[in-house]
């Protein structure tokens, strides 16, 4: 079993952490290090499958610090590397953005502070980068729904270290146009499926998206074609034309106000609503948000793309996202962190904590 | 070696021809038992491959009257039946429309007319149902261009016993949209290829094609999307959207003047031209063509198709098509021929060939 010394310098230990492989699926031998290494007097911990949760037991107030153990596939970019530059230093590797550098803060500060400003709870996950129906947050909500009570809730995916509240729901459907086939030589006697997309095509080109804001954040929407597909031979003329859309939604709207917008917008088309998943309202009104961002320092900016934030705000606890790592940079084969995001984090958690 | 009894009825005899099965690339069994047939004294046969050639030796004005012996694959539609209606009998199998009805009345013609009005080329050839580079009359005309010389063909594929003179050409092209890759939690990041591509689609749907009368026809054009192609992952904008489309042209245009219409439509998009056959005018203003309509008391109207008679006529030999069956049965697993169009075709081509 690999040993996680949390003595070690946040640097130090997010490379160790990013060097024990954990793709999703494969997280056993890191939740083994991390339950290992927060067995101490002032926690509790409890296991589930490779889901790690370190509780403090006090009676104040409860808030959640949450991250997931598991990466994308490596791509040749592991044992993590260290480059120096002239005025930084980067951690070069599989993990170091998402979201190994957050866990190792986590980690730091779930072991030095023994008696935070409130009760928390500290939460490793597994299967986050993959289908949802796996995701290690959700089995713990379904297995353990005492272990996700909260008034308010952190998770350190990467933010650049700013604090991005909330996030926009998603939904994807797929619009169908029909027509009737026919030989490409007789196109009169069939009626072209391609052509009568034309409208869902025009319509999502001009559509001027919303910007909404909700507790004092303001949330672009956008609506998008992500593929479309007809055709059935050179010579034919196809019946059947099939648009898939993605539309990202502010959390002031819910799944119903979401499919409404399509409802209006495609009405007289077939259509398939394939997903849909409600934002989570950034909830930066509340006292403990409030209270996180005077002792940061910061200031809240919106979130764009859906994170796990969407199941605690599902869960009734105010959520927001606060890590190292520029979230452009998650999966990609030159993911790397500047450790500064790591000490900004550390150091603004510590503020909130030890306040 | 199945023989075939030319002394039978069209309808026997179209029977037969169906029940030798010849799915393209598989027609020596057939071409054997053709080449067989007629091998008869007032004929010289050629054999190339799986074409057999069979000539008259006058040394009259010298006609064509052509037709493939290949088959699409068979769909459970062997051996061929006969179904008999209060009106009309109807032969119901594979080839009996494309084009073994057309075929048996070449070979009952071609024994029986031992000496007609004009100098005949029978020519019976293969793999007509599959890519053009095995064509064939193609290959005929490579290996003895001296037998593809001629003042008129006639091509015998299914018209309904219709004359319908020269055909469309046609041309595909791949039109493209580009754009540049984003999430699509921040489309602004990036640009969407199929949102790009909506004046493709609005050209193609309020395109007026043009009807083009070309010696005395009226040739009908028309402009369609045959497939259109975009999308990566549900969650990516596309950089890439590709439309094809299938451009029918009246034979009055060359290859260039077509081009130059997707040019023109197109213009600020990629355009790849995928391929593209130029048509066959039809001729129907040549004094055979006129003596040909007098003998058969028809009137000729324009095929939309295109069909090997763009290859006579790219020879320099004007050509007509004038065969039993509705076309648009070709190829399907109903594919049924009434008998009387056998009857009619073997009346018209022998008024013509005995006047």
């Amino acid at each position: 079993m690999s040993a996680l010394d949390l003595n070690k310098n946040l640097v130090e230990l997010t490379m160790d952490l990013c060097n024990i492989e954990s793709v999703s699926g494969g997280e056993t031998k890191l939740a083994d290090a991390i339950e290992s290494a927060l067995t101490l007097p002032h926690l509790k911990v409890l296991r589930d499958g490779n889901a790690v949760v370190a509780s403090t037991m006090g009676s104040r107030e409860r808030v959640i610090i949450a991250g997931h153990i598991d990466t994308v596939p490596v791509a040749n970019n592991l044992p993590a590397q260290l480059h120096h530059f002239e005025r930084e230093q980067v951690i070069v590797g599989r993990g170091s953005v998402d979201m190994k550098g957050g866990v190792a803060v986590m980690l730091k500060l779930a072991s030095e502070i023994t008696n935070p400003k409130f009760d928390v709870s500290w939460i490793f996950y597994d299967n986050e980068e993959v289908d949802s129906s796996k995701n290690g947050l959700g089995r713990l909500s379904r297995n353990h729904p005492d272990l996700l009570k909260a008034k308010f809730a952190i998770l350190c995916e990467p933010t650049s270290a700013l604090v991005e509240g909330g996030c926009n729901g998603t939904l994807r459907a797929m619009i169908r146009a029909r027509g009737s086939k026919a030989h490409s030589a007789r196109p009169w006697m069939g009626s072209n499926a391609i052509h009568a997309a034309t409208p869902i095509l025009s319509r999502l080109s001009s559509f001027e998206p919303e910007t909404v804001t909700v507790d004092g954040l303001e949330y672009r929407e956008s609506l998008n074609a992500v593929s479309i597909h007809a055709g059935i031979a050179g010579n034919v003329i196809p019946d059947l034309c099939e648009v898939e859309v993605n539309y990202r939604f502010a959390p002031a709207k819910n799944a119903e106000a979401a499919k409404a917008v399509i409802l209006e917008l495609f009405g007289e088309f077939e259509i398939e609503f394939v997903d849909i998943a409600e934002g989570a309202r950034p909830g930066m009104d509340t006292e403990l948000a409030q209270e996180f961002l005077s002792a940061t320092g910061q200031s809240a900016r919106p979130k764009y793309g859906w994170t796990d934030v969407a199941r605690f705000s599902s869960l009734g606890i105010p959520a927001i996202n606060y890590g190292p790592g520029d979230p452009s940079l998650a999966h990609a084969d030159n993911e790397n962190l500047p450790v500064g995001h790591l000490f900004d984090v550390e150091k603004g958690l510590r503020a909130w904590l030890e306040a």
